[in-house]
Parts: C-alpha cells; structure tokens; sequence
C-alpha cells in the first residue's frame, strides 16, 4: 500500500460521513411533520432562519471578497491556487452552516410530532440524527475537503508550496465561521435574552407564548446561532487543527520522506476519528437507556475506538521511516489529545450538569435572590476555566514529551499539533451532541406556540433539559480544544516565518521570540486585551438589542388590541423581533471581524515578534476567559432548570426569579461571547500563518 | 552636593510625609466624637476592627515566619540581613495599616459630630484628613523606609549584596499585603453583601439600620478592607516599584558610575511625589469648590508639579555621567509613568462616575430588571480593561523608548522600570482619595445606627457618594500602575537571575525567554491560570459567607423577640457577624497566599524559563480581569446611586432593586476579588526577585 492511499482513505471516509449525514437527513425529513399550524410555525421559523443567514453570508462574502484581493496581491506563493483555496474553504464553512440549518428546521417540527404520536422515546432519535446531520456534515466536508486539497494541490497539480496553499483554505473556513458564530449568537441571543424579559415583565408569558412578539425570532435565534455558528466554529477548530499540522510538518520536515509521512499522518488521524464517531454513533441505542448516560457514551465508546483504531495506521506510517520506528511517541500524542478532549468536556459536565455540586449550590443560593446566584455561577466559571487551563497545559507537556520521544529535535512541537488532531478528531461526535440542544429547544417552542397538551410541552422541555447539559460539554471541549489548535497554529506560522525568511536571507527572524523584548511584551498586552474587548463587544450587543426587543414587546401589547388576552385575531408582528436582532447581528459581527483581521496584519508588518507575543497573549487570555463565560452560562441554565424541576421552591418562587437573571446573563455568554472567543484566537493565528511570508517578504 | 544627599532627602521627605499624617491625625483626633450613643457606636467598630486586625495579623506573622525561615535557608546572600530586611518590610506594612485604620475609626464618629454641627462643608476637611493620614503614612512609611534601609545597608554598614537585600523588604511588605488586602477584602465584603441583602430581605431594612444584626460587621469591614488592606496594596505597589527599579539599575549598571546614580534616581523620584503630593494636598480648598473636582484637582496639581519638580534632580544627577547627558531622556520616562497613572485614573473615572454615559446606561438598563444592569456592567468592566492596558501599553512604548534614547541598550528597560516610579510617585494623594470612601461610609453608617435626622444621613450619604467616585479612580490606578511595577519587577528578576547564573558559571540562563519554547508557553498558561483562580476562590469566599451573614440574620430575627419592631431592649448580637466574616476571611486569605508562594518557588526550582512565561501569563490576565472586576463594580455601584438620587424611578422602585443587584455582585470584584489580584501578581514576581538566586544556584 502506498503512503497515498491512505489520503484516498482519508477522503473517502470523508464522504463516508456525509452519506451518513444524508441518510439522517433524509430519515429526519421522512417523518411526519404535524399539523398544518405546526408546519405554519416551522415554516416561518425556517424562513427566518434562512433570510438571516442569507444576508450573513451576504457581508461575509464582501469579507472574503476582500481578505481574496489582499492574499492575491500580499502573498506571492501559489498564485491564483492561494487565493482559489481560500474562497474554497469559505464555500465549505457556509455550505456546513447550510445544511446544518436546513435539516435542523426540518427537524425541529418533526421532533414535536413525534412526542405527540409516541413520547419522548419515539423523538429522542429524530433529535439525535438531526443533531447527528450537523456533526457529521462537519467532520465530512472538512475531512473530505482537506483531503481532496492535498490531491489537488500536491499530486495532480504538483503545485510549489502546496501546503501553504492549503492553509488558505483553513482561513477561507475561519473567515466565515466568525462572521457565522459571532453574528448568530448575538441574534440567538438578543432574541432569546429580549423574549425571556419582555414576557416575564408583559404579564408572566413565557419565552416561547405564542402571544410573545419576540418567540419566532427566538426560534430562528436558535437556528442560526445554536447549529450554523456553532457548526462554523467546530468546522474551524478541526480544520484548523488540521491544516496546523500538515503545514508545521511540511515546514519543518520537509515533504519527502518523514516528512510526507508527518503530512499526511494527520489526515490519518482525523480520518481515523470519524470512522470512530460513525461507530459510536451506530452504537447508542437511545431507546433502552438513560439519554444523558447513551449519549455520553457514544463519545466515549468513539474516543476509545479511535484510539484503539489509530495505532495501525500509526505503525504502518512510522514504524520504519529509514530504519527508526516513531510509531509509540505519535500514538501518545494523538491519545494526549484525545484525553485533552475528554477531560475538558469532563471538567465542563461537572460544573454545567445538575447532577454535581456546583450547579446544586447555585441553585440553592438562589433562595437568597439573584445576587449570591450570579456572584457563585461567575466564581464557578473562573474556576473550571481555570481547571481546563491546566488540563490543556498537561496535554502540552505530554505531547510534547511523546513527540520529542518519537522524533527528536522538532519532534516534540510536532506531537503538540498532532495532540491538536487528537482532540479534534471525533468532533462529529461532539458537534452532534451540540446541535441536539437547539433542535430540541425549538421542536419545545413550537410545542408551545402550537398550543400542545402540558404533557407534550413536558416531554419536549425534557428533551431540551438534556441537551442544554450536553451542549455545555461540548462547547467546554469546543473552547479546550481551540486552545490546542491555536498553539499548533502559531508553531506552524513561526515556522513559516522562520522558512520565509531563511529564504530571503533573513536568517531565521523568529529564532526565540523573546517574552521580556519589550515589543514582544506589548504584543503580549494587546494580545491580552482582544478577546476582552471583542466579549465586551458582543455582550454589548446582545444587551443592547434584548433592550430594544423589549421594548418592541411592550410596545405590540400596548398598540395590538387583545393581543395580552390571547385572541385569534390578534397577530404580534413577529418580524419586527426578527429585524431588530438581525440588525443587531450584522452590525455586530463587523467590528470583531475586522479587529480579528487587522490586528494580526498591522502588528506582523511592522514587528514579527511582536505578533508572537500577541497570538499568545490572545490564547492565555482568550481562552480563560472564553472558557469561564462559557461555563457560568451553562452552569446558570442549568441551575434555573433544577429550580423548576421543582427545587428551592419550583416555577414562580422567587428562588425561580433569581435563578432566570442567572440564566438570562449567562445566555450571551454561553452562546455569543465565549463562543466568539475561540473563534477569534484562530481567526487570528490563522491570519498570521497565512500570511507569514508576507511580513518577512 | 555629594550622591548621597539625595538620600537623605529622601528619608526626609518620608518623614515630612509621616509628620503631615501625625499632623493630620491630631486634628482629627482632637475634633468632637459627638454624644455617647455615637461613641458606643464607633468605638464597637473600632474594636472589631482592631481585633480582626490582630488575628489577621497573627496569621500573616505564621506566614512571614516561615518565609523567613526559607530566605535564610535557601539565599546564600545577605544573610541574615536579608531576612532582617524582609521581617522589617512586614512590619512596615503592618504599621501602615494599623496607623490608617487606628486614625479612620476615630475619624468615622467625628465626621458624623461635624456634619450634625455644621453640614456637609464642616465635615469634608475632617473626611479629606482622615483619608490623608492613611495616605501620607503609606508614602512616608514606604519613602523613609527605603531611604533608611539604603542607607543602612549600602552606606553604614556596607554590606554586599545590599540592594538584594532590599528586595527582601519589598516582599515583606507583599506577603503582609496579601493578608491585609485578600483578608480585609473577603470581610468586608461578606459583611457588606450579606448585611446588604439579609436587611432588604427582612423587611426593607437599610444595611445601617441599627436592628440589622450584621450591621457592625458591615462597618467594621469597611475599615479593615477600604482602609488597611486598599493601604496595603497601595504600599506594595509603592515600594514595589521602588525596589524593582533599585534592583535592576544594580544588576545592570553594577553600583558605581552611572550605576550609582540610576539606584538614586527611583528614590528621588519618589520623594519628589511625595512632596507634590504634600503640596497637591494643601492646595485643596475643599471649602469653596465642587468637592469631587477639588479632589481631582489635587491629584493634577501633584502630578504638574511632580513633572516640574522631577526635572531639576533629574538633570543634577544625569547631566554629566562621564561626560554624558542621560537627563531627557528619564525625565520623560518618569513623565510617561506618571501619564499612564493619571490616564488610567481618567478611565476608571470615565467608566465609573456617573457623570459619564456608562454608568448612566447601565442606570437606564435598569428599568428592564437586573439581567441587563448585570450584562452592561460587565461589558463595560471589560472594556475599560481593555482601554487601561492599551495605556499601559503604550506607557511601556514609550518609557523603553525614552529610557533607550537616554542609555542606549540597557537604559530601555531601566526606562520602563523609572516609569513604574512616575506611575506609583504620587500614591499619597491616590491613597488618600482611596480611604476617603470607607471613612465616609462609615460615617454615614453611624449616623444611621444612631438615628441622626434625615439631613444629617443624607450629608453624609452624599460624603459617601463622592467616596465612591474617588475611591473607584484610585483603584483603577492602583491595578494599572501594579501592571508596570509588576513588569519592572520582572525585569529585576531576569537581570538578577542572569546575573546569578553568570556568577555560577552558566552562562546569562534568561538572554531569551522563548515564548514558543514548550517549558514556557506551559508557564505562561499557568499563570493565566492563578488569577482566575483566585479571583474564584475570593468570590466564592464572599458569596459563601454572605450567604452564612443572611441566615444568621434571619435566625436572629425570628428568635430575638421585638427585634424586627426596633424595641430599645432588643439588642441583636452584633458579634456573630463579625465572626462570620472573620472566619471567611481567615479561610480565605490562606489559599491564596499559598498559591503566591508557591506556585512561583515550585516553577522556579524546576525551571527558570517557565518561571518566566509564568509571570508573564499572571501579568496580563491578571491585570485584565482585575481592571474589569474592578470597574465593573465601581460603575455597578454609582449606577445604583444614580438610582438612588432619583434616576428611572428612584428608591423603593423595580429599577432600584435591580441596580441594588447590580452594586451587590459588584461588591466583592471592586474590593475584594480584584484588589487581591494587582496584589498577587506583585507577590509572584517580588517571590520570583528575591529568590531568583536559589532557582539558578
């Protein structure tokens, strides 16, 4: 068998997973969808939903219209194939989003009918397959995509700097997934946030009353934050990972020998992981078992496949490369990374599920009002970003160990970018378990809004429960695993660096990037500052849209005769909701989108170093917090669901009251601004690799 | 005139200083403490407070002892007047916090006598004293101190090694201020919350109300943590600065020539702040102007004519060093510090006075319920942080840039050291404005407990009000100018452990700290890791504790019969309050002061390198989440005074409930949480100084 075969395999299991992601669909879309005033509710939630990312994907064109003029005039490496792959790998995040978004408004529908035909065990698989058609597409089209790249670049082509041309395909995906997570969440959140307020004040309706001029757009919030941005994100960080590695080897190593091993070991690896996540997704059998423990363990049973399954491929690639077998030292790093994942998705159940103490205990506060509730999820936040840093640093120095092992000398960042993969590789899996919470939230909001009987809507709210406890997993791992991808983002652009500028007989510029060199350190600042301002942005923007949403809430009650009261005939404006949070969306993802692209460029052309220490500063600072907004977000909705489950006095105490301001503030946080930040650390280092030759040139 | 005068003059301006403090006191110790009802009062707060003292000081003896022990054991130099040295900065801590709170809970009573005399104009220059008292001792205390132990230990009795024995003082007068500031910070503000909260909970009793039975507590902790651990802080920074800039201008420049003269030049420096200060303090004419911007106008004043003042000295010493003249070049150094102090100053003024759009915002929010107070607060927290390390940023561009114009190559990092001097010269003045509050809190706070009319109560509620204006200024210079003492404190290690390692034969081990070197970018994720973590466990100390405060509190009211009604012979048992509190604070402040030792020694011993990414990631979150707890509470609690005045409804409305939310949660990231992170950030690099020896030896 030839070292090529394996990234035909690489490919085709690639397309594998999208089969798989076509045979859920088509499973989703097959079943039933309700009554006419069910598909009349889906329907406009759908069109929402669609309408938004349309014009999201309008500025994000014009973006990457843009960032395509600048790499086909700064960099002079791979001409016009640079430029190709980097709109390539913009296609391939928006069409992610797509798709993910079509099937999920599909989904949702079906998923209420179903409860009300069968219960929750007749739902539970069309949510699982709707989440899955989300996963898999994203682990798909990246794995499948990458691996047709490195065909068509490398060996039909035969083009020169292959590999750097692929990394423009890594910042083609980021681009738009910036635009897809930061825009999606402030509208997700705005709606949310601004419906949950507005009914509570109006009368005590809930977030998802009929009577709520803000409920569609809450729904299509849902939609387009929940499974588009937040497919965009998982997409980067695997591709990203990715493209990390590959390009660090090509750098490093060269592409002949070990080094045409060491580039293609990834796309091994990664393929290696879907493979895994299809098994592990067969094998939950939803049905017979708790849900929670079911889907947890199609994680697990993934991870172990995965790593059971990369160790013969590991040793065909490397156990003799000119003699020396480094088969042992990559296999641990790829497990190192697997583990990285694990356990931070681990460290993010015990402090979002309310099955642990932490969740409990704010809960428990609440009966002393908001304040301590806020004061404890912020405190719990901090400390499990804290434990999840640490976890991360570990991984570091495992890998690292085991791939300084396996090749020494530049073997050992090597390990670090192929734990990166490692921790990424059964993603399909993770993304799967993420989409499920906001296709069970809507298929509860339509349950709702379509009037259903109580046990319907409680079936529905059950379904929502558990996913909101796995999406917080998920998105810990998401956040983690950003951090590793970020870091083999940077090893791979300081090699670039250093390449570019041996060759232009520079020496190598970024030798040491000296942390006390006062450029250095200020880049380390600046660095630092970023991910605070871009959440300070996006809080900002949510609050200040949830704002305006409630105020076009009142307004409809005030001026929409026997809207309050609930009569037929008395139609809210839902599109007005939907304008203001649009508004809001676009508006909001500018700034960041440009602050992402701007800063890396101006600080690289005038001081490489610099720009090191700023990428490592956006990474210490970006993920702390990122990770402490996205817990206390999770540990908050959790708690608020454990108080009306009945705990500390149930629905309408005033332990309720305190317990949804906790959720309320944790909203933005959860789903808009930490999420953001781990899109903008690699945005920004993805940048920076791509455009290194350029600073040094 | 020879060198060594300017150190004498130094020592004398210290002296000045404590003697404009002993001045101070005698004139607030010799107005009227008003009837016996007020006495009782003041003096059970001024007993708490002592006693807290004392066991919070016992503890941090422990501390000392054993930090002690390890100087001895483990530095080979100076012995045993390094551990002199050390056990003699502990105890200059220790008086400046006892002289501040000694002179503040006479000051208290006083304040309210002046105002039931005389109104709100009688009691201001009794208020602006009282808070000067604890700023001219931290300054003098700091100023003579340094000047003494100069003098004593490089001119009387020669020793080597004589400025790292300085150093040692430097980390006495930390270890004693992460007791004081992280102890006296949890106690308060478990006090304040749980006083706050428990009142309002039990039928709308005001947290001063003499029938709340945590109202003492609440009283006492204002004075623990406002006056003796915000002095603490303030002090470390002080000396902080002062040491580091000693200790590398002796690493790098040796102690002869122009060596000599960069070791002299902080110490003048600083005494030149301290009489602009002295001068800035009696140009206040409180009398006749708007009270806020006469004290605004103090500060500027010192900081003019410190720029002035520091010229001359400035040019005596640097003009002719061997026939160079270095005198512009610091001179802008200094210049640019003492910029970055008042600009930072100006933001946290930006962001936290209600005469800005912020806090006005934030106010406005409030007519939608606590969840967007919550989120504008935090946004604008983080956003702030992000302004003030822009500054800090651009200070430390622009002292490196000066500092290397004036000395080229070394003089760039001595610049930014000499910039840390400007940032922290005139603290005198900051501190003052910084004790300001609790005093004035606590004024208000006895004329509530001892049923004063409503004018009286309101004077001093509008002493408080200002209080908290000025008092969120200071913090905001403090956190900003420990970012650039923290940095020279790092400079100082590095050139110390070079110089160590040079001495024993290896080579410079730090001539590059390599950002992407594993060992360090695992040190820098670590020390990302310490604040969040500490800001966790203060936050969570506080939360625990207040909720301990409300229980206690409700108990007493249902078992203290006639309490709720206010019958005389009611009396509530004011003391378990207090215990509570102190035994949080006790618990509290023992983990993080572990963490600050340890951490830094354990990274040291295994390697220096990461011991230096780890200061570094410390630095920058630390400084970043510390700004932002820090003006997010400051803006939360003026928004909630704008409330109060009137604003979106006024007291007793929804608006004000949800802005009391706000202020609460603010709490302990303005006093507690945040303070102690400027204050650990020093702790770890001044540990990292001293013991830079042991790590290479």
């Amino acid at each position: 068998m030839d070292l090529i075969s394996w990234v035909y395999i690489a490919a085709g299991t690639g397309l594998v997973a999208l089969l798989l992601a076509l045979f859920f669909a088509t499973r989703v879309l097959a079943a039933p969808a309700g009554s006419d005033r069910m598909q009349e509710l889906s329907g406009a939630i759908r069109e929402g939903s669609l309408a938004f990312l349309r014009r999201e994907y309008t500025w994000a064109a014009g973006f990457v219209a843009i960032m395509a003029v600048l790499i086909f005039t700064l960099l002079d490496w791979g001409r016009p194939w640079g430029t190709v792959a980097y709109i390539f790998g913009a296609a391939l995040s928006a069409l992610a989003g797509y798709v993910g978004l079509r099937v999920a408004t599909a989904a949702n529908v079906r998923i209420t009918e179903a409860v009300r035909q069968g219960g929750v065990h007749e739902a539970l698989p069309l949510a699982l397959r709707g989440g899955a058609v989300a996963g898999f597409s994203v682990a798909g089209l990246g794995l499948a995509g990458l691996a047709l790249a490195y065909l068509l670049f490398h060996v039909w082509l035969e083009v020169n700097d292959a590999f750097q041309i692929i990394s423009a395909i890594g910042l083609g995906v980021s681009s738009v997934a910036l635009f897809a997570c930061v825009g999606g969440g402030i509208f997700a959140k705005a709606a949310d946030v601004g419906a949950d307020l507005a009914g509570r004040r109006e009368g005590g309706l809930s977030e998802d009353d009929r009577r709520n001029p803000a409920v569609i757009a809450d729904n299509v919030g849902d939609n387009v934050g929940g499974v588009a941005g937040a497919g965009a994100d998982l997409l980067e960080s695997y591709l990203g990972s990715l493209v990390a590695s590959v390009a660090y080897a090509a750098v490093v190593f060269g592409t002949t020998g070990l080094g045409a091993r060491a580039i293609v070991f990834p796309l091994v690896v990664a393929a290696v992981g879907t493979a895994a996540a299809v098994i592990g997704s067969l094998l939950v059998r939803p049905r017979r078992a708790v849900i929670a423990a079911a889907l947890y363990r199609g994680t697990y049973a993934a991870a172990v496949i995965a790593v059971l399954g990369v160790l013969g491929p590991c040793y065909w690639i490397f156990s003799d490369v000119e003699g020396v077998d480094h088969t042992l030292g990559l296999f641990f790093a790829v497990v190192a990374g697997i583990v990285i994942g694990l356990l931070i998705g681990r460290i993010s159940a015990i402090f979002t599920s309310d099955r642990y103490r932490p969740v409990k205990e704010i809960a428990r506060q609440s009966g002393t009002g908001p304040t301590l509730v806020v004061l404890a999820g912020l405190s719990d936040g901090m400390r499990s970003a804290a434990f999840s840093v640490l976890v991360v640093a570990g991984g570091i120095a495992g890998s690292y160990w085991a791939g300084d092992w396996a090749i020494p000398g530049d073997g050992g960042l090597y390990g670090v970018t192929v734990a990166a993969i490692g921790a990424t590789s059964i993603f399909a899996v993770v993304a799967s378990t993420g989409a499920f919470a906001p296709i069970a939230d809507s298929a509860g909001g339509i349950a709702q809004m379509s009037h259903q009987p109580a046990e319907v809507i409680e079936a529905t709210d059950s379904l929502a429960a558990l996913g909101s406890t796995t999406a917080a997993a998920a998105r810990g791992v998401a956040a983690g695993s950003a951090a590793v991808t970020t870091l083999a983002l940077l090893l791979a652009w300081r090699g670039a660096t250093n390449a570019a500028s041996l060759a232009a007989g520079k020496g190598a510029v970024l030798d040491a990037i000296d942390i006390l060199e006062p450029a250095t350190f200020i880049g380390l600042l600046l660095g630092g500052v970023l991910p605070f301002l871009v959440a300070a942005l996006s809080t900002k923007a949510v609050s200040r849209a949830a704002g305006q949403v409630i105020d076009e809430v009142r307004s409809q009650f005030g001026r929409i005769p026997g809207l309050r009261e609930g009569r037929v005939e008395a139609r809210p404006e839902y599109t007005r909701g939907v304008q203001i949070a649009t508004g809001a969306a676009l508006r909001g993802m500018l700034l960041p989108a440009v602050l992402a692209v701007a800063f890396p460029l101006a600080i690289g052309f005038v001081d490489v170093r610099a720009l090191g220490g700023f990428l490592a500063g956006a990474l210490v600072s970006g993920l702390l917090l990122g990770m402490s907004l996205v817990n206390s977000g999770g540990a908050w909705s959790n708690a608020k669901k454990l108080v009306e489950v009945g705990a500390y006095g149930g629905k309408g105490s005033d332990s309720h009251e305190a317990a949804v301001i906790g959720d309320t503030i944790g909203d933005p946080f959860k789903d808009s601004s930490g999420p953001a930040l781990s899109v903008l650390i690699k945005v920004m280092a993805m940048v920076s690799l791509v455009f290194a030759g350029a600073f040094v040139g």
